[in-house]
């Protein structure tokens, strides 16, 4: 059992830009405390759309197995399945669409009785000013259900500070 | 070593609720703008008290080693175990009193010295208007301190955009 | 491929404290609401830098596999080579000098194509009044790019509730 093509509908609460004086002719240290008047706080609200291709068999498969299912759940739940990934994030359904980043992660699965993988994932973003930024999700998704939610806990670049909801 | 039976109390402090228009019939996009007056906002401040059921031997196991420790520290920290886990979450701390949700995920232990067990995992409610909804982990539980922490670090569902700490 | 010495040099933007009332003599419950008014709320602005020792070999090894990469990326990306980690956190680069705290957590290799590694690890530290609180990341590391940034997902003690970004 695997996930296959998912389309990764995500929105994007808020980001912070935060700037800092340069740090690199410092002594050391350890800790120092940051003048509040040095950040500089944006907000914005995106929704950003794209597939994510889940290739598990095959010469040029983007989704592997590192840890196998638990023998006695290999029938079924395959709980303990433990796939790395470096999937294609395309702007339409076709593999070969447009590539708009990748996803970088695994997933597990973790549930005895259904189908529920654990997805530990960052979705890096090549398209225009989104160039070399990231989101971090960090959720189960239990595919049989018809909306599932993955909450995102992270991002860098454009994404520092962002909060979201991605829907698959 | 295994965790067994932990009290997890966790705090709850806000979460929002997001409603965007329906997306279904537009056309293909990357990403696009979110008009802020589509989001409501609210929050809400919980307690929730349950127990966390680790089984980690026997017919009925729901925690279950993925990943053997590194020989050398097979009898001291057991650094680098790995367990899967698909864990009960009751009211009271009998295995057979009510079931109020699961725990899904995984811990890895990841001391060379001690008991310290990173957890990364997923608590999904069934009670009530809780059904489905769910909070995230990703602390260090290190067993042998007497009050540990592990922040919440995303939700979906009625935990949305949730913050919070929870303590075992 | 190993990461070895990195600079850690994080910002943390905020966080709060919470303080509840003694709930041990309080009845069995799943959840309840929390007084507002029991909450205080604090914010700090701080930059941590200190020294990440990645030893990746030797009797002394903090830094150990738990899962080989998939035999067709031993020479390239090492797509799937996964670390479990308690390096030692210092203020200066050699790994003699002053211990702060320590890494723990694991990192997985997540590129067919280049050197990027999932981290996810929490950072306990040991210093003055920071003892024993933590931060936890979630991130990718293309370790090749000059400037990467890691999030902040979390965490407990002085870091409640924290936001940030970590640079290495």
């Amino acid at each position: 059992m695997a996930l296959k093509t998912l389309i990764f509908s995500f929105l994007v609460l808020s980001f912070h830009t935060l700037t800092t004086a340069a740090t690199a002719d410092q002594p050391s240290f350890f800790v120092r405390s940051i003048d509040r008047e040095m950040t500089e706080k944006k907000e914005n609200y995106s929704h950003f759309r794209f597939y994510w291709q889940d290739i598990v068999g095959g010469a040029n498969a983007t989704s592997i197995p590192i840890i196998e299912s638990i023998p006695k759940f290999n029938l079924t739940s395959t709980f303990g399945l433990t796939r790395v990934i470096d999937n294609a994030l395309t702007v339409g359904p076709n593999r070969t669409s447009k590539l708009v980043g990748r996803a970088q992660g695994f997933y597990v699965s973790t549930s005895q009785t259904e189908y529920d993988f654990l997805m530990i994932q960052t979705f890096v973003l090549f398209e225009g000013v989104y160039n070399g930024s990231s989101i971090t999700f960090l959720a189960r998704n239990p595919i049989n259900e018809k909306v599932r939610e993955l909450p995102v806990v992270g991002g860098v670049g454009r994404f520092r500070f962002a909060k979201g909801i991605c829907s698959c």
